[in-house]
């Protein structure tokens, strides 16, 4: 077996800090990055960054983990490529995760019909006019839910969000190791 | 007066976790990638992102603040056109903020001589051989240290380091502001 593949999508716009750290938390693994094309996407932060691979040229076969970063996804709500990708890879049971707006496009490719989520920044209220992707969903009042091999949650919780991701994947060695790894990116203190 | 321009330091394997928010918290003004050379890095978290300007091309007039990130800054230090630029914008009053093992680049740089200061992961003894350079710094045990116009922070205060840098450079509009954002970052819900 080789070394897990992760694969992110990039956006232009898209929000990288909702998504990295669920990259670091599956960096001992492939990371490749999925854009609309090979060109260099603008992250809301303003940082450049470049595809590994564009869109149409996944193959979802060779796909461990689909990670969806939020920001304004609106301009890919609607793509069938990625529709099309995205109700492959849940065929196949291949987990997908994601966060903010990005819950939006798995909700618009109909993979939330009848599935516990969450998204948005604070709710899927945030999304605006996106929330009526979600009307067929059972929208969950918490951070991150796990419903099946579909992960979904809220922007402010980018770091539980990449822990689940992780604990999902079994990249922890043990509760005590995520737990530890946890804090520290949350920057509390163990009081003993 | 026009928008504010922040550089920030690319190299490969650098911690991008750790400077992207501060990224965001100045992403209403200008954000320039300063690499080694004008080619790809590839982060800690395998993202491979562009610099838009060589680190022997940037001009120390032109920049507003300086943003170093962590993880293995080993290749940098002694680096003598870094070291050159770091002192430049030091005399300029222009504020530098590193974090995690980007602060080591500052002492090797002799910028710490003198002053308060903290880094590494947890504290400067996460930096192991690299701690020697901070013989003549006062080592603070806070997440964030500020003293003159240079900041240094632990990697796991992340998230403080960002709203300190914002906070000195003036891009929240009222304590409140900042307050708001700083706890939704953290995912800590208001009790009220």
């Amino acid at each position: 077996m080789g070394a897990t593949k992760t694969c992110v999508l990039y956006y232009d716009g898209f929000a990288e800090f909702e998504i990295v750290l669920a990259c670091l938390a599956m960096s001992r693994g492939e990371i490749v990055a999925v854009g609309p094309s090979l060109d260099p996407v603008t992250s809301e932060e303003k940082q450049r960054l470049l595809p590994d691979i564009a869109l149409a040229d996944v193959d979802p076969a060779d796909v461990d983990l689909l990670i969806i970063p939020g920001g304004d996804p609106a301009a890919l709500i609607g793509d069938e490529t990625l529709a099309g990708l995205l109700r492959d890879l849940a065929g196949r049971e291949v987990p997908i995760a994601a966060i903010c707006g990005g819950t939006a496009l798995l909700a618009a490719a109909g993979l939330l019909d009848g599935r516990e989520c969450t998204g948005g920044g604070d709710s899927i209220d945030d999304l605006d006019e996106l929330a009526a992707y979600f009307k067929n969903a059972i929208i969950v009042d918490e951070d991150v839910v796990i419903d099946g091999r579909i992960v979904t949650a809220t922007g402010r919780a980018f770091v539980e969000f990449a822990f689940e991701v992780g604990d999902l994947m079994g990249v922890f060695e043990s509760e005590e190791e995520a737990n530890t790894q946890y804090w520290w990116f949350k920057n509390v203190y163990d009081e003993d």
